[in-house]
């Protein structure tokens, strides 16, 4: 296992170390239990955004932390839930009076922990809701879920509640937003490499030299299928077919397109791989109104992309484009 | 070779178009020759910076081209220097009538390809001045250079001189400035990994499963040694202390302390070594004031990181601080 780290159990530990020092003016770091905040207090009134799960998809979800996204973010273990006590803790934390919203990707593991969380949340007075994000369309059910797997509409979603947050929209519309995101967003991912766990020390999976997996989760759990590697044109439409035919976006749809990468993979073929995407998306009257393109929610060092699209209207555009400060994503379309 | 791509010698034709798909806000790009400038025209009086080198770096330069930073950028072929009708033209096409500051990392095709371009950019009546960057310490001459190599202090001599531009400073001084940057910026590298240029197809150089190569260059060029792995806080005093002795860096110093991923090492990983580089700083009594923490000079794939250090004083920590809007770098400390 080649990694720049000190010793695999203390890597979640260090790396907030590390981000809280090199983002002070932004976050706060608890480290028992670990949780990131806003570096300013609460404000009164504001519905505190919260979202978390497991390590090992940087900058999701602490790179998120900050103006017009997220409140708090609970790191769980590389590839592991957060507990209960950190999701609580850190609602404790941001709870402003108007509630607080949790973002939880639909995995096993993070729906129960999130869901405990919040009770006990409840049982201390604080409105607490939750929406789950389950936007893969690679697979029915996985590994890890019952259900679709939640993948980078997480981010998208982040930054589009969190801009309705900021603007002083209360719990009840926050969620409703949060659910009409989830409810107009599809993605799927593809791998040429495995990624290794710190604490397991060998990759997560084996693909031969000529291999790729379409479908992969972002913990390397399985997709649709493993199959010879092609040109970048034939990847990205095998991922954005089932995409656009499962919402289905149809055209005269304007949409984001977001093209993002495992980790591993260099800039250079993300931004070939958008290219491409947009292309086939004109051709079939989908309009690309805005877009990302980078690392967002990665797999350690996989090599691979995942594509997201999401269905704009006017007040989506509007707050994609809210100013956002976090040290992930900043302003800028 | 595992990439997303279409054809090696389409790479990065098919990766710009993408670029100025995504960015059409910020950027435009010529294809014949290839370079990127600001989808604004140039301002009349404002001193054009421009940049550029071989590509595989990415997001620079591309990525920096924009408000408060870049003009343009050169791209040249992956790894390969870019050609004088490239920089020609991109040097006419921003010139304001104010003259033209190219930015070049020492590599020797760079500087030699600079250096044509500016003579008749010259001849056509553009003032053109240059300024080659220097900050790698880890060897004196290598396979590409005589003297040091250009590396991260690059990145950080285009965000500050171009902060300079956008204000008004003139040629005379935007160079100065420059020089002053590379005369109190050093820096240097360490690979876990190769990485695979596409038009060779195979790795450029290989490692054993738990060997490193300390002062690797930003082309998989061999660097001051090959040793076996160690723990992430061993790596970083490797990459310090050679750094803080050469220039010297002193106790009372302020720093801009910059932890650069080479493109597939994890950002969980950079922003640990992050840590322990500020801890190892403070107990030398030099001070981070600013900081950068990411992948913003890359070897494609290749994993593993560098460190940059860069001297303050006041006037350069108001230029790193002045608004920025580019694809890869934006406002936010």
């Amino acid at each position: 296992m080649k990694k720049i780290i000190n010793d695999p159990s203390k890597v979640v530990d260090e790396a907030l170390a590390g981000m809280a020092a090199a983002h002070a003016d932004l976050i706060r770091v608890s480290y028992d239990p670990h949780y990131i905040v806003r570096a300013e207090p609460p404000r009164s009134g504001k519905v505190g955004i919260l979202s978390g799960g497991g390590s090992g998809h940087e900058p999701m979800h602490g790179g998120f932390v900050g103006f017009g996204m997220l409140d708090a973010a609970c790191p769980g273990a590389v590839f592991t839930s957060p507990t209960p006590d950190q999701v609580i803790d850190a609602t404790k934390a941001i709870d402003g009076g108007a509630g607080v919203l949790h973002i939880v990707k639909n995995y096993t593991g993070d729906v129960l922990n999130f869901e405990t969380a919040a009770e006990l949340a409840l049982a201390e007075g604080i409105s607490v809701e939750a929406v789950v994000i389950d936007d893969d369309v690679a697979v029915k059910d996985s590994l890890f879920t019952a259900g679709r797997r939640g993948v980078g509409g997480t981010v998208l979603a982040e930054k589009i509640v969190g801009a309705a947050a900021e603007a002083g929209a209360d719990l009840a519309a926050v969620k409703a937003l949060c659910e009409r995101v989830n409810a107009s967003v599809r993605s799927m991912g593809m791998a040429l490499t495995s990624c290794t766990v710190p604490h397991a020390g060998k990759p997560t999976f084996s693909l031969g030299e000529s291999e790729m997996e379409i479908g992969i989760g972002i913990h390397g759990e399985p997709g649709r299928e493993r199959m010879p590697l092609e040109p970048a044109n034939a990847i990205v439409e095998r991922l954005l077919g089932p995409i656009v035919e499962d919402l289905p976006f149809a055209s005269g749809d304007q949409v984001l397109l977001f093209v993002n990468g495992m980790g591993g993979t260099p800039l250079i073929e993300l931004y070939l791989a958008y290219g491409h995407a947009e292309h086939v998306l004109a051709e079939r009257g989908i309009t690309v109104q805005r877009r990302l393109v980078g690392n967002y929610i990665t797999s350690l060092e996989m090599q691979g992309m995942s594509i997201t699209l999401l269905k704009l209207d006017d007040e989506l555009v509007s707050l994609w484009d809210a100013p956002v400060q976090t040290a992930a994503l900043r302003w800028g379309r």
